[in-house]
């Protein structure tokens, strides 16, 4: 079942990054990022939804799209550790943010050819969310490391503390013919960062200790407690609506 | 400066049920509604951003959205008590949903025939909106009218909860030639109330006491709460980005 392994990975991205994203929401310090948040989140949210639904498709045992995001555990799930990594300020959202896009762009723009129809038809429609999102956050990263000395020191500080998480974006986890190769994507992926880099003055960080382990279900401490409240409302009451 | 006022009572009945309906991000019992409820709350917030820029320029004293939506003090909010009240559960959230979408609509659908441009270009947009949450928030009002013991006990107290608020929604307030009359909208929201009702199995439930105020400032202890975990990433850094 390797469709359905590499289909719930990238479900998993795409659900814990947006509950991640929605932490946002009606806490932003402006109205239009009050605006902006929620509407990546709900990207992120509702590419996880049609993932989890085609994974249930394919798996054929009659596991919903709520099944499959809210009644596994924390091992179970293949999310990267990266989109797990808590909010912390404005700089560390938006360069996680840029650094899924950055990379999740050029993956749906090759899956534009996969073989598999429902893979184009989401390809299609997350390829046009992900080039947005690369111009938002990526805006944020130039203004906040182009900006003032507080905000400058921040983004460093963001870079220095997620980019340990970058390589893993690479691994091939799961892999299935349907979707395209990860570590091909490296060029795109650098090439973009660079240029943002260079506008926010951030070039020459050194990272060190890539970590990787999320595809294995080896997880940090912050995805418990995430699952903890995505999925309470939910296992409270099964199939209810309270 | 009866334009203002007008304009800002409408802002903040917008951002203060956006808020409301946000705190469900993240928490909701599935995933469709996980995308429901962000895209309610940010038709919401959308609308309050455009009646606020829209009031600071009215008033001519540079005051921008963000300054009017974050920087007053409780007693110098204007919503009416409805869209402040909490959450609860799902019977609660939708119902109150629908008693607001059921006034703002034939609102909206008024002021397409304003006087006042501006105030027709936000009404092309909101009464869109409110038609599509008036169908959501009805659906589900009628589910769970119509459904479990459980659930329609949970509806009619919801009802017997918030009606009392249903009053206050057609009263002239500020009032201004360039928004329509709110007392001529009740026939409209009585015949969209009185189909639902009858459809969800919740007519008959004898309602008394109807409570008003929020427009002369007079607020329930649930709105400073709210206020204060709104304004609070704002106010900690005012102007900048955190």
């Amino acid at each position: 079942m390797a469709l359905f392994d590499a289909l719930l990975e990238l479900a998993d991205d795409h659900l814990v990054l947006g509950h991640r994203v929605s932490e946002w929401c009606g806490h932003a310090p402006m109205l239009e990022e009050d605006l902006a948040m929620p509407n990546m989140a709900l990207d992120l949210i509702g590419t996880a939804r049609n993932l989890y639904a085609y994974a249930g498709e394919v798996e054929g045992k009659g596991r919903s799209e709520d099944d499959l995001a809210y009644l596994r555990d924390e091992r179970a799930y293949r999310n990267l550790l990266l989109v797990e990594r808590p909010n912390e300020d404005f700089a560390h959202t938006m360069l996680r943010q840029l650094y899924f896009a950055a990379f999740m762009h050029p993956f749906w723009q090759a899956a534009l050819n996969s073989p598999d129809e429902t893979v184009r038809g989401i390809a299609g429609k997350a390829v046009k969310e992900m080039a947005y999102h690369i111009r938002h956050a990526g805006e944020w990263v130039v203004r906040l490391g182009d900006g003032t000395e507080d905000s400058a020191r921040r983004m460093k500080d963001a870079v220095e503390a997620l980019s340990i998480y970058v390589d893993e974006l690479f691994e091939e986890g799961a892999g299935d013919p349907a979707l395209p190769s990860r570590a091909a994507l490296r060029g795109a992926f650098d090439k973009t960062i660079a240029q943002i880099f260079a506008e926010a003055g951030l070039e020459g960080i050194e990272v060190s200790y890539p970590q990787t382990g999320g595809r294995a279900g080896r997880h940090g401490e912050a995805l418990g407690h995430l699952l903890a409240e995505m999925q309470s409302v939910h296992r409270a009451h099964p199939g209810a609506t309270w």
